[in-house]
Parts: structure tokens; sequence; C-alpha cells
């Protein structure tokens, strides 16, 4: 394992308690450096992904995301921006599964390996299973330019997210994100799905996305204060629709880790198959509620929820139109942001496992039993 | 709706004390009933799914699964065996997912349709979704001859397991299981993956699986002292690796659904990837542990829930090598029985289900919060 070099200022804490607040609030900025290069320029060109891009961009007809942990969730939020704007069939798989079983390989499928280290084990192993069977391409989305990762690949983008010291990973999930909707822009560029019009309202809001995430952090007060509730609970149900539904996956395993709660995310269709039956006045249930095609659905999810006596924590956009009440609390973040919804909808999301975690008083930067990179299978 | 008739003494209780309880014993009988049709031959033909089946299977180069709940759970492991065994590209969707994205269809895609009453509205939905995205065929495995979801169908193979009345599935699973491994046979035959030597030995496999279930239902006693411990506890981690993640995903559930812990399942390789934090002697963890090609990777994933205090409950084949100590607590099946394993594996998880629900005194045919067929969305 190759370490980085860190500039001494990238490991102090500064003002912030912990490395995990001092990243969440470090998102703006890292997001901007990872964003960097586009914004000069008024169209997005495959070279941004490596000198060979554009040819194996070319001859790319589906996608296929390994990743693990974190990764494995900016991976499943991938997968709907890549078939909605590119029209490319994309599967995303657990890579400690993957490479144990005995997938069918399509030499066109763009293997896309995901992680902050690089040196994840077995998404490392996953990779290059896929390359022996037959898969010719791959790309590595991974945030230390001189990691294993990185060096296995044909392509590479590089998350420039800065040093990411907390167990609990934040800015890189993040990163990692802008990184993979600049990926589905080019390939629906160069597969004529990205109108002119449209790419230059794509670029217009990745640009916007720093200031976007500053303004998400906000709402830290109102999460704080949620969180002195929820320090009393054993467990949590997170819910979400769609491209969401990682987002409630990525909300959830941020509370695992370092609040120790038990915390589980659904996608909310599944509810009425069986974890209905949990619900009660003891099992908080957060929703990801923001006001896209799938609101109405997930609403009516919600009501069951709250008929069975749960108590609802809604992160929902500005046109939402959920109202509180007194088991029904609200947090809005501003009007709709559209397919950077996800991103923006994570920050809530990482405060309260903060917040959490803080008045339950645990280790927040290494939290128990986990290690930072997991190089190991 | 249309509701089947009901012969009397098949909705009789007997010497049962509830629905559940009858339906996890028929089990055998269930199987053994849904396979009827190849016991008397030698080799297996596509008519079994219908007249239209050996044209359609022709033309089949991938599978895409689309289900709810515990079907989804099968889904889950026939995916496993059709890559395996049929060398069959297979995805596996949460209907209620499905129908709301925007996949990329192809014509050649068989799509399935699991569902035990055949009324389950996303899966329904779904199915019609995915024709009109420009699938062209389908195939409906059920339990209710007169569903909608068999009407909807091009295909049907119906499994014969009977009226189920307890709302948590069990001998609908293991039949939806058995006659997806017969799909698989029946397309790596067509397929030219299946050699007569091999058919045979796995003719003879589901032969032999009604005795290798009623062997398997043997455990209760000694699943039945473990659930006097496990109603005491909020929680519990159900891990699994490959063809057995699903049946830990089927295991946490049954345990959901009935005893109302907080049961939730990981592919044993994401938990370094965060709920290893969750992990202290509150928390028992359930493996399943059969000695496949992954027990050695499990038993590493187990030794790690070891050193964090984790209290272990494993269901191991008579060859699994997995000692019993202190904290580590081992059932075994019988030899291991390959593809069949996740069929076997699934009966002490649903009895361990059933006893912890018995002594947590819950309305174990009637769940609270839960209904039988999930007809609305």
């Amino acid at each position: 394992v190759h370490e980085s070099d860190l500039a001494s200022e990238a490991i102090e804490l500064g003002p912030y308690a912990h490395f995990m607040q001092k990243e969440i609030f470090e998102q703006p900025g890292a997001v901007a450096n990872t964003l960097e290069m586009i914004f000069n320029i008024h169209s997005i060109s495959p070279e941004l992904f490596g000198s060979e891009a554009e040819n194996i961009f070319r001859d790319t007809n589906s996608i296929l995301i390994l990743a693990c942990g974190t990764s494995y969730h900016a991976g499943l939020v991938a997968r709907y921006w890549l078939e909605t704007v590119a029209g490319l069939p994309c599967n995303v798989e657990i890579a400690s599964e993957y490479r144990y079983r005995n997938p069918i390989a399509d030499p066109a499928t763009l293997v896309v390996g995901i992680s902050q280290s690089g040196e994840t084990a077995d998404t490392l192993a996953s990779l290059n299973y896929a390359k022996s069977l037959g898969h010719r391409h791959s790309l590595a989305i991974c945030n230390v330019a001189e990691s294993a990762l990185i060096r296995q690949a044909d392509l590479r983008f590089l998350t420039r997210a800065g040093p990411e010291i907390g167990v609990a990973s934040t800015k890189a999930f993040t990163t990692q994100l802008a990184s993979l909707l600049l990926l589905t822009m080019t390939l629906a560029k160069m597969r004529h799905k990205l109108s002119n019009e449209y790419e230059g309202k794509m670029i217009a809001a990745l640009r916007h996305l720093p200031a976007a995430l500053q303004l998400a952090l906000q709402v830290e007060p109102q999460v704080k204060a949620w969180a002195e509730r929820f320090a009393q609970k054993r467990h949590a149900l997170f819910l979400g629709r769609g491209v969401h539904y990682p987002i409630a996956m990525e909300g959830a395993l941020k509370l695992k880790e370092i609040s120790y709660i038990h915390a589980e995310a659904y996608a909310a269709g599944e509810l009425k198959h069986g974890p209905l039956a949990l619900v009660d006045n003891e099992m908080p249930i957060v929703a990801i509620a923001p006001n896209d095609v799938l609101l109405g659905k997930l609403k009516s999810n919600l009501q069951e929820v709250q008929a069975r006596g749960g108590e609802l924590y809604v992160f929902a956009d500005a046109d939402s139109q959920i109202q509180e009440s007194e088991h029904v609390h609200v947090i809005r973040l501003a009007e709709h942001a559209g397919l950077l919804s996800p991103i923006l909808h994570t920050i809530p999301l990482q405060l309260l496992a903060y917040h959490v975690a803080l008045q339950k008083g645990t280790d927040v930067d290494k939290p128990r039993n986990l290690a930072k990179a997991v190089t190991v299978e």
C-alpha cells in the first residue's frame, strides 16, 4: 500500500471537533475541486476520463459497477442516472459477491471500479476477475492518485476530495457521485442522448452544486435537534424510492457505523412485504422525500407507517407538500434539485449520523471494529 | 381478485398450533407435488412450462426476474443457478422499483414474474411495464392457477404448494425455488450446458429433495432451544455468501415478520464496510455456513464477529468443520446438498422465526400490520 503525501494543513482539525464534521463541511470545496475542469468549459468531453476514453466509450454498450460499502451506494445512484440520461443498461455489484459468482461477461461492457482508497481488496480482486472473464475495458473512480485501482484500470477519474480521515466516508461519497454524473453526461453526449441545451443546463447545475451543498449544510441546527431524540433509539428504518433509495441506504449505513444504532434501509415499496411488522412507536422512520415523480407513492407508504404509530422524520424539498404534525417531523432543503437531488439529500443524513454519535459519545472518527480502508478480504 | 376454491381439509390445522407450523411441515409434500411431473421421467423438457416454451426458450439470451418480498429472495437464488448452470445472464429486480425506473429492454430477455398469490400489484404492474418497454416474452411462477399473473404471462409454472394461510410465506418459497431450479435445468439443457450424466444426477437429486426436506425438519428441537435465547433479543444480523446470501435475507425477513425482532441480512463480505460496528454481545449473528466453496471466506468473516464479542448461531453442513464453543452454537444439516443447499437451509430459518414468535407470543399467522397478498401499491 502506497501512502499519499498529505499536506499538513489538510490533516489539521481547525475549528472542528472531529474529522468527520470537518469533512462533511468540506464537501462544497471537495466537489468544486473534483469538478474544477468543467468550470471553464461550455461542453464536456471524454478526455476528462483519460486519453483513450473516447475510443473506449464509443465501444461501450453497458456498464458494470463494482464496489463495496459507501462506494457501492454511489454506484447504485449512478445506475439510475446512466439508464435515464444515457440510455445505458447498468448493473451494480457488491465486489465481494461478484468475485465469487459465475457472471457472464460482455466485452462491450465497461467495468467501473469505485473506491475511496483505491486499495479495497475485494474491489481490486473483482475488477481483475471481470477482466479475466473477458471484459475488455475498465475505469477507476478513486480518491488516491497513486493507488492500485488507478494503476489497474484503463481509464481513471480522480475525485479530488482531499484526504479523508474519518472512517465513515462523507466527502469521498459526494465527490464520487459528482464524478459519476459527469460520466453519465459524457456517455449520454457520445450516444447523442444529450441535447446542447440540456448539456448547458447540466453544466450550469454542476457549477452551482458547491453553492447548493453549502445551502444544504445550513440545516445542521434542525438536524441537531432531531439527533437528541434519535440518540435514545436502538433502531431506525430509512425509506426511499428510485434514485433516493441508495441515499436511504447510505444514511442508514452512516448511522450504523458511528452511532451503533441498528438502522436499515428499505425501498419503500417493499415495506408491506414484511418490514412494516417492525413498525411501532419505538421505531423512528426516516424518509427521503424530495418532490420527484415518486413522491406520491412514497407519501402513501408513509401514511401506512403513520397509521401503525411510527414516528416519521422526513427530509423533503421546499415543494414536497408534506405537513408537519405531532408525529411527522420535516426538514426541508431548497427547491427540488433534479438529477442532483441525491447528492444534496446526502448532507442532512451525514449530519444526522454525526450528531447522534456526538449525543451517544462514540468515537466518531474511529468507530469500533472498523478500519478506514478494507485492504484485506 | 379471483379467490381459489380451497378444499376444506387443506385449511384445517390438524395437529398443528398454527398454519405457519403446518405449512413448514408440509414442505416435503408441497415440493413433491410441485415436482410431480419429473418423478416418472428420465429427462426434462421445456413443455413443463407451457406449449410455447420450447420456441420462447430457444430465443432467450438472458433472464429478468421481477418480484417482491420473499418471492424476490427466490429470484436472487435463481440468479446464481441460472448463471452457473445455464450460463445465462440474469437480473433480479424489486418490482416496485423496476416499474418506476427507466430500464433498457432487450426483446431476447425472458421476463419472469414470481408471486405466491399471483395478485401482487407491483409484480403485475412491473410485468406489464416490462412488456411495454419491448420485452417480448414472460413466464409466471405462481401458486394460484386462476390468478392475474398466470393470465398475463405467455408461459407458466404452477407451484403446487396448496393454499398458504400463514402471512409469512414458507412452502410457497421452497416450491418457488424448486420450480426455478427446474427452469434452470431446462434452459441449461436447451443451451447444451447440461450433460446427460449431470441431468440424470440432478433429476435424482430433485426426486430426493422431499426426503431431504423431511430430514432437515428434524432439527426442530435444536432450533427451539436457540429460540428461547433469541426471544430476549431486539436485533440480529444474518450473514451468508453467494447463493446463501438470499437465504440469509429470507431468514431475516421471517424473523422480522412474525417475531418483530429487527433482523437484517448482509453479504458477509460487506461486514467490514460498516455493519461490524453494530456487533457486540447484545447482537446475535446467524450465519448460513454450508460446506461450499465460500465456507473458508465466511469463516474468516465469522472470526471477526467473534473477536468483537458477537454470539454466533451457525447453520452448517455435516462437513462444515465449524467447532462449537462458548459463543459459537452450531446446528448441522446432513451432508452438503450442492445446488439444493439453499432450499434445505431455508427450513431451520423458518423454524427459528416460528419458535421465536411462539416464545414472544405474537400472532404468528397474522402478524401485525401485514396482509397475505399485497394487492395494492
